[in-house]
C-alpha cells in the first residue's frame, strides 16, 4: 500500500517546478531574472489607502473570526461594485468571500463533482483548475482558446462537444475572461454564444474574472454577469490582481441569480467556507474600504493600467522581433503567451526550453504545457522594461544558440 | 442526477448550525449570548506587539504572495520555538505553513487517502477532522477518549481496534492534545502507549496541539514531539489560540522526522500549497516577529492563561452545582464538555437541547452529537464571569422548566 494518495500526483504548480533550480542557482551567486509569478505588488507596491485601511482594521483589533461567508462590509462592497461598474444587481446573501479564487475552485468542485462527472475547461487555462477537478474524481473536456481566433474561444468546436456530452451533461463550464496565460480577453460576441450554449444545454457557467480592470490596447472587458442574466451562473474575482494585493488572499465567489442550482451552490460553498470557519480577517475589512474608495482606486488603478499596456507591448514587440518566438499582441492581464518556432530551434519542447534557458540564462518562465498548451511559453511582463529588455535579450541569446542554423 | 455533489452533505459545521435562529432572534430585539465559537480575540484583545509587527509587515509592502511553505521567517521562528518550548529539532523545510490548522487537516487528507481507506480519530472529536476525511473517500475509526478515564484515551481498546485492523492498516492516527471539545490534556503515560502503537503497528501519528500553551491547574502539557522521535509523526499548531489571533489564520504543519513516510507527506503537503500559491503574507512576519519575542509572549499568554483558568473553573462550578448537567474540571484550553443528565430531563437529545435553549433563553451552544457526542454540550468559557454566569444561570432556568419533576 503506498503511504501518499494516487490524487496527489496530479498536484503540480507548473509556476514553480523551477523553483528548486532557481534555489540552486541562487546559492551559486547567480542572478535570477524571475518571470514565472504574475504578482503585480512586488513591481507595482499595494496603494497607501489601502495599507492604511488593513491598519486601521488591526488597529480596531478586528483579528478574530469573522463569518464564514465573509464580512458584511466586504460583501456589501463587492456588492455594489458589481452594480457601480457593470450594473448587475446581487445581494450580499449572494457573495462568499474565500481565502483567494484557488480556495473557490476548490469549493467549486467539491461541491459539485461525483467521481466521473465531467466539465468542461478551456486550454491554454489556468493550471489549478486541473488537480481540484481532478483530485474530487472529476473528468475535464477540454475545449480551446484558439490562437488563430486571437486567442478566442472557437465556439462551433463548443457547439459540437457540447451537443456530443449532452446525455452526460457536464455539471460546469469553466471560463478565464481576461484569460490566464494568454493575456486576452473575450470577445462580447463569443461570450453571447457561450452564454446561450449553457443556457441551452444547462450548464452552469462559471466566469474567472479576476482581471477585469487590467484592460488595455482598447479592449473592452464584458462580465459574464451583463449577459447571463436571469439563468445560474457564477463569477470569480477577488483583491489580489485589480486591487494589486495579492498576499492578501482575498478572493469572492459571486451567484446573482436565485434559482434552484444558484441557490444550491450558495448553500454547498457555504458549507465548505464554514468547514474552515472563516477568511483572514483584517484584510477583508481592507479590501471592503479600498472597493469603496472609487476615487482613490480609480487613479491607483489607472495608472497601473497605463503602465502595464506600456511593459506588454514593449516586450511583445521585442519578443516577436526576434523571430524565435511568436506572440499574438495581448490586451489585459500582463501576460504574453508565445509560441516557440520550434521548427528554427534545437529543443524538443516548453519543458526543456524552460529548465535549459534558466539553467544557461537564469531566467525564469512557466511552460506552456503547464498551461495545457506544448510549445509555448507564458512571460509575465511586469517588470521595469530594464529588466525587460534584459531577460529578452537572453532569451533571444539562449535561442540563438540552440538555433538549427547554428 | 443532482447538481450537488454526494460529499457535500458530510459538510457541516456544527458549531454554526444555530447561527440562522441567532440571528433571526437578534433580529426580533433579542439579545444572544454566544458560548458556541472558541474564539479568544473577541475576548482577549490580540496583544499590541502583535498587532505592531503586522503593522510592520504592511508598511514594508509585504503584501505580495510568498513561499507555498510560508515565508522563511516564519518557519524560522516556529523551529526556534519548538527547540525552545520542547527541545524538539527541526529544521525549517520540515515546516509547512497553512491557513489555519483547518487546511492541513484538509491537506493531510487530500494527500493521504484513497477512497476506502482508513484513519483512528476519538470521540469527541473536533467537528471538520470528518468531513475532510469523508471527502476524499476516507473511513473513520472511532476510538474514546473516555469520560471514565478524566476524558483520556482508553489505550486498551484502542490497542485492540488496532489489532483488528492490522492488515488493512489505517493510514493515520490524530489525537487532539490538549483535546476540543473536553478542555482536557492527555496524560503523559497515554500518549507514550499511543506513540508505542503506532509505532509497532506502523500508523502515521499526528497531534493536533493548537491549545499547547493554554493549560492550567497544575496540568502538564507534553508535546508528541518529545515522544516520537526517531518516528513518522506530525504536530499541528498555530497562531489562532497561543497568539490570540484566530483571525489571522496561521497554522502550520510540523513533520520533524526525514524518514521516508515523513520525507514523502511532506513533499505531498507542498504540493497542495503550492496549487494555493500561499497563506496571507503579511500575517505571516507577524507571528514570525510575535514568536521570536519571547519574553512579550510570556507576558501575554501567562495573562490570558490565569483569567481563563479562573473562568473556566468558575463555570465548571456553577454548572455542576445545578445537578442537571455534570462537567469533568477542564485543565486546558477554554471548553466545558458536560453531560446531560437526561434520566432528569425531559428532553430527547444534545440537537433540541441546544435548539430550545437558544429560543426559550437566548443562549448559544454546541450539541455534542457534532462532536461525535451524543447527550454533552459544548460551553465556551471564555466571557467574562457577570455574562458566563447570566447564560449559566439561564441554562439552569432552562434545565429546571423541562425538568421531570415539574
Amino acid at each position: 500500500m503506498e503511504f501518499i494518495s494516487k490524487r496527489s500526483r496530479y498536484v503540480v504548480n507548473p509556476l514553480e517546478e523551477e523553483d528548486a533550480i532557481a534555489e540552486k542557482l541562487r546559492k551559486r551567486g547567480k542572478e535570477v531574472i524571475e518571470l514565472n509569478r504574475g504578482d503585480p505588488p512586488v513591481y507595482f507596491k499595494t496603494p497607501k489607502y489601502i495599507i492604511e485601511a488593513y491598519v486601521s482594521a488591526l488597529k480596531e483589533s478586528k483579528t478574530h473570526y469573522v463569518a464564514s461567508a465573509g464580512v458584511y462590509e466586504l460583501r456589501n462592497a463587492v456588492a455594489k461594485r458589481y452594480k457601480r461598474m457593470y450594473n448587475i444587481g446581487v445581494d450580499e446573501d449572494s457573495i462568499i468571500v474565500t481565502q483567494g479564487v484557488s480556495e473557490a475552485i476548490q469549493f467549486i468542485n467539491a461541491a459539485m463533482i461525483n467521481p466521473g462527472e465531467k466539465a468542461i475547461l478551456f486550454k491554454p487555462y489556468y493550471p489549478i483548475y486541473i488537480p481540484y477537478l481532478l483530485n474530487y474524481g472529476g473528468i475535464p473536456l477540454f475545449e480551446k482558446y484558439s490562437e488563430r481566433l486571437k486567442w478566442n474561444i472557437d465556439t462551433d468546436s463548443l457547439e459540437k462537444t457540447i451537443k456530443k456530452e449532452a446525455s452526460k451533461r457536464p455539471k460546469y463550464m469553466l471560463i478565464t475572461n481576461p484569460n490566464n496565460p494568454t493575456g486576452t480577453v473575450l470577445d462580447k460576441k463569443v461570450l453571447k454564444e457561450i452564454v446561450e450554449l449553457a443556457n441551452e444545454y444547462d450548464i452552469f457557467l462559471i466566469s474567472d474574472e479576476i482581471y477585469d480592470e487590467i484592460v488595455f490596447n482598447g479592449a473592452k472587458f464584458t462580465s459574464i454577469g451583463e449577459l447571463a442574466k436571469g439563468m445560474p451562473h457564477m463569477i470569480l474575482n477577488g483583491a489580489s490582481k485589480d486591487f494589486d494585493a495579492t498576499g492578501f488572499r482575498i478572493g469572492f465567489a459571486i451567484i446573482p441569480e436565485n434559482d434552484k442550482k444558484s441557490r444550491q451552490i450558495k448553500h454547498a460553498i457555504l458549507q465548505y467556507a464554514q468547514a474552515r470557519l472563516s477568511a483572514n480577517a483584517p484584510a477583508q475589512y481592507a479590501v471592503a474600504e479600498a472597493m469603496n474608495n472609487v476615487k482613490e482606486h480609480n487613479a491607483s488603478i489607472r495608472a497601473m493600467v497605463k503602465e502595464i499596456e506600456s511593459r506588454v507591448n514593449f516586450a511583445t514587440k521585442l519578443v516577436n522581433e526576434s523571430g524565435y518566438l511568436t506572440a499574438i499582441e495581448p490586451n489585459s492581464a500582463f501576460y504574453l503567451f508565445p509560441r516557440i518556432n520550434k521548427n528554427i530551434l534545437k529543443i524538443k519542447d516548453d519543458r526543456e526550453f524552460v529548465k535549459r534557458l534558466l539553467i544557461e540564462q537564469q531566467v525564469q518562465l512557466a511552460r506552456g504545457s503547464g498551461f495545457g498548451e506544448e510549445g509555448y511559453v507564458r512571460i509575465v511582463a511586469l517588470a521595469e522594461k530594464e529588466i525587460l529588455s534584459l531577460a529578452i535579450n537572453k532569451i533571444n541569446e539562449f535561442c540563438k544558440q540552440h538555433s538549427v542554423k547554428r
